[in-house]
């Protein structure tokens, strides 16, 4: 069993963990392949590497569909996403549950599309019967949503929304899976999704600076017809370069060097149980994180992030700079209207046993010298050790 | 003196050098950098790592103004350069001297500006006197050029077309600087540039993933009236976040990181001496590949990189394939109409007196196996070994 003392010195280590939402605690050999020599993105070496990568991201994503990089943040993806089959004038469903809705928000609305919002409240998910009402009202031609709200850690039905959608030959469906495709069950093709985008400092555990984007062929139409003026995420001339085996502009070598280790990694150790590790984890803080006084906060938790009502009393955000300052373990607070109430606790990338037990513990012990603890040393400790009883071998790395 | 036998031993090395006009050999401290465990870019250790680096990008563009990052290739920072200042409509010129210059043409004609284009014949530099003809013709609201055309090597007269453009009120003048800010002399304010764009992977000495674009006062007036949609590369938006210390989007952290580095790295050296580094490694490549047959292509080399028309009968493509699969030294060789005929070789990033010795000595083996080269053994010793006398410590790192 573990005592005070052993837990002071794993706490007061000066090592960082990062268990916020992206970016993520790096593989080592993630690490090590960033610090590697350049090698220029015109050579035979490189091509080779590309051309093993992109077929990567098609097993990532699901799909047979070719899969594109973009030099970019999550954000820059998202702009793809949504820039290269949109029309001016289109009118579009955006589903609003958080940060990341009104940015899809916000960028549709530069974009000149007509914009009917569904604003689910913070914390909840969204239902189909909230859509059908909409199509059934509007000639919608796209329903834009995520499939983790990161800021409120909510995960919506993405697979009735694209059974329900594809119903319709003229309404594509798409997906921003930046913290989502990677770490939670989403497969493109199966569950007919038109459009999806992922980041590279999220599931796929590297730092930021790619973002990747696929459609479906019903997409590749309205792709052909756009009328929106784009360059840099022109995805035709991406698709062109692609197929002579490079990308259109400088590619991001020592990223995409990473990034190719990271999805043999994932093979590796097979789909399923890489997504199951993320969701074990997710599960071991949303059963014991309660026992310290905090709540779930999302109505449909996603796997890949965690967000938690801190206990009464407790500003999140006091709490979470507490932890940082204090146990050099990074997790996020809430934004916006979430902002000092709630906590939010990735569970995506590198993560050892000792990052779990820091974590909780750096919790515990945070709550407990902010004086919100409402257990004695003793209490503390049993929980403590009971939470590092369930951390598996399986939920590492 | 340098014999046979010691060439091959500094020739036959398993270590790559690459000296592209970008991506170019990285500093062993940047990739010390880039193998650190990841800090979250939310976080006051950042914030600090933040407001440094933008600070001391004012420094490499030599601007009272603010610098700002985008995630993104160097293309997506002229994507920045360009739309945030332009309407739709406006009559525009553009510096076309060869493939960048090419890609401001497709840009600007992506998004709805009338394009007066100066053609200037690959290898040549453009002269005043070209643009103030259009601009006495048609009301203009920008001139858009190179500074280094990195497809030809030639260096434009950066200074002179500032000075003649900032008499017109109405004109700004746009300065694409990827393979030129931070390796020549191109100080944006004193040289009344009113946009200036430079890339990650070039003088910087990053891996490619950042862009920085910087605004004169006369060029804000416009991007307020700017009509063209945009959101990624909105600096109006990314200003407001870096007011607040932050970066719109997620920060690409080991870059950001390692950028930091590099910048403390030139203002260690001093940026005249840094500066004077890269001009001497050109020059010397400008005095001594013409010793094997070589010719200077541009008519006025820029000191970043340099292009040289290879010895007749010479496959310049070829070539560079045997120099980088036999002795792991990457070049560049021409693009487009210049495909087959020049080598380019860049004078940027972190780079040895081995590196220098095995490029050069390289280029002459390689000619010697491919059975074009017109000396004895005993003249390719001598010049080799003149060669690396003139290789001065300060050419160095």
């Amino acid at each position: 069993m573990l005592q005070s003392s052993d837990l002071e010195k794993i706490l007061m280590t000066s090592q960082d963990t990062v268990l916020a939402p992206g970016p993520v605690n790096l593989h080592p050999e993630v690490r090590k392949i960033l610090a590697e020599p350049m090698i220029h993105h015109r050579t035979p070496e490189f091509d080779k590497i590309l051309k093993d990568t992109l077929k990567g991201l098609q097993f990532i994503f699901q799909t047979q569909e070719p899969v594109f990089m973009h030099t970019s943040t999550g954000s820059g993806g998202m702009e793809s996403l949504l820039i290269n089959p949109l029309s001016k004038g289109d009118e579009i469903i955006i589903i609003n549950s958080g940060k990341f809705g009104e940015r899809w928000v916000e960028m549709a609305k530069v974009y000149g599309a007509i914009i009917h919002e569904i604003k689910v409240p913070w914390g909840e998910a969204v239902t189909v019967s909230q859509v059908e009402q909409l199509i059934k009202k509007y000639p919608i031609k796209m329903v834009l949503t995520q499939a983790c709200e990161t800021s409120t850690a909510v995960l919506h039905p993405i697979k009735e929304l694209g059974e329900f959608i594809s119903q319709y030959p003229d309404i594509l469906f798409l997906v921003d899976g930046i913290t989502a495709c990677g770490a939670v069950e989403l497969p493109m093709d199966l569950w007919k999704i038109d459009g999806l985008v992922a980041g590279s400092q999220k599931a796929l555990m590297l730092p930021t600076g790619l973002s990747f984007v696929s459609f479906s062929k019903k997409a590749w139409k309205k792709i052909e017809n756009s009328d929106i003026p784009k360059f840099y995420f022109d995805i035709k001339k991406e698709r062109k370069a692609n197929e002579k085996g490079e990308t259109w502009f400088s590619s991001a070598v020592p990223h995409i060097k990473a990034l190719q280790f990271i999805i043999h990694h994932i093979q590796t150790i097979g789909y399923s149980q890489h997504l199951n590790k993320i969701k074990m984890r997710s599960e071991l803080f949303l059963k014991w994180l309660p026992l310290l006084g905090f709540k779930v906060y999302a109505q449909s938790p996603s796997p890949s992030v965690s967000a938690f009502t801190v206990p009464d009393g407790v500003d999140s955000q006091k709490l979470r700079n507490h932890l940082e300052e204090k146990y050099r373990v990074t997790i996020m607070g809430g934004q916006d209207q979430a902002k000092g109430k709630i906590i939010r606790i990735g569970h995506m990338g590198y993560i050892t046993k000792e990052d779990l037990l820091r974590t909780f513990a750096g919790l515990a012990y945070s709550l407990k010298e902010l004086q919100k603890l409402k257990l004695n040393e003793i209490e503390l400790l049993k929980i403590i050790n009971d939470f590092e009883k369930e951390i598996l071998p399986e939920m590492e790395f």
